[in-house]
């Protein structure tokens, strides 16, 4: 259930906003956005509602460390009163969480009172925040969202709109957001210029949707009304929906974050114009292609393994099945094995169907391979099951360098796939053979959409930052 | 994640013992067992251990309300030491869970302590308790387990051996149950003679283990050895397994609950012999065989329709495929939306992956219906996605009978089966077709293993008791 | 705050029990009664009602480990629905507490559902467990209460009443008791023939109310009406009162524990005719008498030793000061210091008021010492603060054997007065004198009250069990 | 126990603060400074520490609402490392009370990380956030302590010390404050120059300290220094304590809240050379010279009207005697009578010691009466224990006016001396005679300390806001 159980990588957040006409309270709807946005983070997560026919200076918040059905509760989400809202889950990295660091971020300023909620990863967060504090400026969290709101507050002093101040702000930081702002009385969604995360809008019958996927439109019987597109500004008011794209680049610069598409987003969502599950099954078919091997199945590593084995399956023809049963109750206070136990962390979360792979030559599909401290694990366990064969495909390249947008990968030197050839790989985890997914098959897997596969080739579609971010704050 | 969250019946409990010879503690052995078997209970769980060099009466025990990783923790689980021990999962039906019902039951009697934990439902309890009422006892749960430890702890009075008085016990309790006794230096296995509930044996080392499921014994890494027979008692100690089938009836006239096998168990478990995922499959492939339809796409409601759908699938040519995204973080807390809400459960939960289905004629595999409930939203959730058939096809009969011996199945007049045929059925639900697994598909698919089908056709292996004893005591 | 803080004895528990003949729920009550016996036990607490209108197995019930405002809120106490109830506070000693181990105890028996709250020892309840176990009874805790339980469902079997059967128990049961006893239509409240522990019955409107002390009846309005004597069993229907005095013994052969007036009991209450309050002053007024010392300033260490305090004061003219400053917020959680930090557990706790005692000859008043571990710091911050003489005065003799009947004393040799001459005592707590109550005086303190003062003689109203009880079983 | 249970006044909060130049972590010890100034605050504390030798972007911090020991574990304790640190109680009202304005205060700013702590009301501080929101800046919370460090941390760009940055922030905040500030190398404390709030001065081996009160200093172990100066700002660093006294004032025109003598601090403290227990016995000195009155008994109202009983007994040669029964386990979760209910809130937590009162003429002191609700029942309680005349002394003058400084009096209307002569309100309460302490006793039982007494008399020390401060934010 928890992503960070297996090795997997881990990303921020996810963010929904919205804004009733009718004035109906929103706090329980944000409750479910925010439920469908969960694999996007796990570490704490809040709603900040106001009122929009009340005073300006008229937030209610709540937020806390943990799930939203650990963190709120049916009184407490009574008690968030307004027509206008924000929401935000945030990922769970060991250690150094904290509560303060919980979004959306709540200020009042000038013109009253924000609600921020952020997805991505700023590259000048560190610049930005010793400019600000050059001038007076002071910091209580952490987070990227605290220089955001702080450019924000100060270009709205001299600016005539709460949403040219977003755009003025977003003149200065650099990097990969996906932003949701809350005023008194408007509902402002942004995207970064290259639209690393995606940001959609939906619509439930006078109420104006934010989310990051459109699975939380779904989840909310909310229609998909279209992608905020890359440096757009949307400007959600009681008259309407009003966009600002003064900062867009040409399509063709623009930069998604593929790793939504390989694993990050939920298969239901669609980014972009492109469906997450359709890219995936896209990414299979490719591997079949481009990897084959005779087998006589083809079997998923769950959950996020399932859509590209089918894709395989369906391109080469052979069948598809079930050869794991993952253990549904892993919640966050998981209790690992120690480290004398018998009990590996691995087969207490998935166990191999035998009687599914008894004897046979078996193509185990897995979107990615990180530090492959898990991967022999499950090789050897189809092995134990009889499995004869164990052909590993795995349907993005292998990881070889940092992410500076938002995308928590290790350490260079903890990569499975650096220093190492496929083959090498191949016998560290213990497979007949091994096949990644070509780089030149990105782009084709997400119908040609411009991306970033930056964490595959090193090249980033903006200068990455001299020193390295990573560390210096907590992300 | 939650299995109550669906339409779905629910069963009681799941229970695991073991003794380790070479006394190491066995408290975090037997939580991993039992998070390998919280799908069998989500209520309540506990842990009592013990240790078999130390004083008879010594046991320590820890039991809460809710998931095994809510109950116990690092230090909680340190606490427990012992080399013998018992634990238990306890299944949650709403409103009616107190916390002194938890299991295992812990308790002193004339030969020191005793821990106990049962999954099933005897049907002559009220009897018992009442006839040793009149002797004077006293109940301070309204759990079976109860009675059983009674007629354990009178028996042992005048008998020479913890196993004997197990044995005397089992000649006067009817019903269905499986159960887990830890004596001071004993562990004992014993099934009703019908082997209404599964339990099986395995081995780590040297250490012995009891089960509900064997794909306990697969998470903590040890070897399955047999199933406890049905009626048999096992008695395992220093010396060995020692095997009492006294009470064993004639195999034919043993009747495992068939719902094990479509819906309880854990596809990776195999019980009598009988591999869970493979019945399913052969379901899955009878309704082919009987039910045939032409379609584009053959899917599964997950996660317990999967198998079948797959099974239907291979025998009909039929492409299988993923339909649903599961959202699993459904958790026990889950806030349900009000009434008035826009947002559905069902729909929270459970959304259409649109791409897979959209302008297909959709297969749709479920294991069972119980109150139709959630039939009909998901089959317009398919609809909605733009399905442009919808065949829903079942795994099992159709419900008609109430359960005696520990499922929870509601009242007759709730039941969406009760006085309708299969056509009323497929326009309740919206279908465009519907079709049941055939009452006689049912031994075939696990082989033709003697089984209990009551719930479907009204005929039990032992009377059913002339009053209803659903109800009196919580279950 | 919580009374084990400082070096004093502990006690089991309060109980506390009411029938509204109104039939207005009754829990709320309960409750308020409950935290005014708080003092009695802070460990866990529960409470049961039952509606005397409803079904005869019928009864709801909540406990836990914490103090009544931790167990137990508005929302849970208004899910406790009945017109008759029994409460119980239950003494905290340290690691053995478990929550198995609450009460009140709630059993199902042949005639129904009983509630049973108890506060006392029993010295024979080894053996009388042993003999039901031999009959193959079974206990799911280590408190008398299970086996006080049993012998009143045994007994009810061939019994007219709950009455009879609880009397018939009380010929089996040897020790200190103060029992209340819900049964479905009758509340009973029973005392043992010696009379250690108080009990006493109350009315407000149309309830009929039992509390431990009648400091619980002040706290919820009620009027005092009677003590329960010595022996008595009262039962309580909606005919009124009963009273059975059959086990009744002469009342110069009864035998209140004399530590309640010392120090359990809180001064506002009265038991058997005696204010507590008043034994206190009186205990002060004989200190003045028998132990005279010159001094210019009395005081006590609060709060148990303000009331002997005012006493010296009164009789001696010396005039009576407040020294101390207790910190109010010492709560079940308080964190101690370690070993190595330099503040010390009792200055956490307590602070001299400086000015108050400079240059003074002070007279400190304690109600007892038991291993003296606070005293002698208590003696130096005295010192510290400018006081030029310190005379101690302890408003009890000397603690030198063990107690069977309820109360909490330390091992012999922990005790500060075994093997040491009061000098020596004066000595260990650096102060310039010491005095201690006469023995002579207890009984005179309660105006001539039959006593138990076996802790301070080793002569006890009972023949002591011949093997030490303490321990088997958790106190 | 919780000081809001009675018809009392509250204060806002309480400051430690330490610095260790041997290196030794100090969060236990501010824990234990926090412990003896948590009548000062219940609603939350905070703990914030720093490692002086390491980067200066380094401070480790843990909040939350509730006492010390509710927020605090040993386990969170030993992972707050650090050789300076702050600490911070604050004051419970009712309902506003939100997380995140706990404190102390931790922010980044220009020269590192700051943490500060903050005790007392700003009078300007609303055009002090408006000034600052005019540039741009965004508030997080709606305590005033975020606006002095704004100021801090804008003044610190042009200042050559955190020192200096404190003075020149002091010169634009207008109000009542007691600060500590701690900066990587430093620890400030700072009284506002009226010095309404103390703040003193304690040392311990090798550390300083710095304690709204002194008997968190007697608490820990630590010598008292001194006290800070109004409007003195004392830095501490290796090099010792430096003083800077620029924004003094003559001493005569310094105003002490003369509330923290009355009621607030703890007895055992001494603010600005003068005893809090002293001024109180002063207090009830007067009394018995202003308003004598024949009588048998002199009591106080506990724990607050003791001291003065005490002093009135001392004067007027009446005996001092207890008539109240405090319930010592009435805590923050205390759970309130309902309307309908027979109990009352007082009756639960007050009890009459009947035989101390009855047949008696009583004087009873209280510190003050707020709005009077509580009063009556008391003076009912007496008269119902059997005291035959029941006179008030209260040790303070009638409250009239708001004050402005940080103590939450209530709306005017509120007061019972509002409009109502000394008269009526003794006729209302019910007394056979009241008397209050007179006006200009207040300085005498200070010694003639300057002090502010507003709240009596309508006079201020500053010229009080034009509009209405309170209510616009979180007092």
């Amino acid at each position: 259930m928890s992503r960070e159980n297996f090795d997997k990588l881990g990303e921020e957040c996810g963010v929904f906003g919205i804004y009733d006409f009718d004035g109906n309270d929103v706090a329980s709807t944000i409750y479910y956005g925010l439920f469908a946005l969960q694999h996007r983070g796990q570490e704490s997560c809040g709603i900040a509602v106001s009122d929009t026919n009340g005073p300006k200076r008229n937030v209610t918040s709540q937020k806390g460390m943990g799930l939203c059905n650990e963190v709120f509760t049916p009184d407490s989400l009574q008690a968030l009163k307004g027509d206008i809202g924000v929401g935000h889950v945030r990922y769970s990295t060991a250690g150094e969480s904290v509560p303060e660091n919980a979004q959306p971020l709540v200020l009042n300023y000038v013109k009253g009172t924000l609600g921020l909620a952020h997805n991505g990863n700023l590259i000048n967060a560190i610049e930005l925040r010793e400019e600000l504090e050059k001038t007076g400026a002071i910091f209580q969290t952490t987070i990227d969202s605290e220089v955001i709101a702080y450019h924000i507050a100060r270009e709205r002093v001299n600016t005539s709109s709460i949403e040219k101040a977003v755009a003025r702000a977003m003149q200065k930081i650099k990097g990969a957001y996906s932003l949701i702002v809350m005023s008194p009385r408007k509902l402002i969604g942004a995207r970064d210029p290259y639209g690393f995360k995606p940001l959609c809008i939906g619509k439930r019958d006078n109420a104006y949707v934010l989310a990051s996927e459109s699975c939380a439109l779904d989840t909310i019987g909310a229609e998909f009304i279209r992608d905020v597109n890359p440096g757009e500004i949307v400007t959600i008011t009681k008259d309407g929906i009003q966009s600002d794209c003064d900062l867009c680049i040409p399509k063709e610069k623009t930069a998604r974050c593929i790793f939504e598409y390989i694993y990050f987003a939920r298969p239901d969502s669609e980014i972009d114009g492109v469906g997450v599950y359709h890219s995936r099954i896209q990414a299979g078919r490719y591997l079949a292609q481009d990897s084959p091997v005779e087998a006589d199945l083809v079997v998923g590593v769950p959950e996020s393994g399932n859509a590209a084995a089918l894709g395989y399956s369906l391109e080469s023809g052979i069948p598809y099945g079930t050869a794991f049963v993952k253990n549904g109750y892993v919640g966050r206070t998981f209790i690992k094995p120690g480290q004398s136990s018998r009990e590996s962390s691995v087969q207490i979360k998935l166990n191999v169907l035998k009687e599914a792979v008894k004897g046979k030559r078996v193509i185990m599909i897995d979107d990615s391979i990180v530090r492959g401290t898990t991967s022999d694990r499950i090789v050897k366990m189809l092995r134990d099951a009889g499995a004869t064969e164990v052909h590993v495909r795995i349907s993005s390249p292998p990881f070889l360098w940092p992410c500076y947008f938002g995308t928590d990968i290790p350490e260079r030197e903890q990569l499975i796939a650096y220093n190492r050839s496929i083959n090498e790989i191949c016998e560290v985890i213990g497979a007949d053979s091994l096949g990644y997914l070509g780089e030149e098959r990105l782009s084709q897997m997400v119908q040609g959409l411009p991306i970033c596969k930056g964490c595959f080739t090193g090249e980033y579609p903006m200068k990455p930052p001299t020193r390295d971010i990573r560390g210096n704050f907590e992300r």
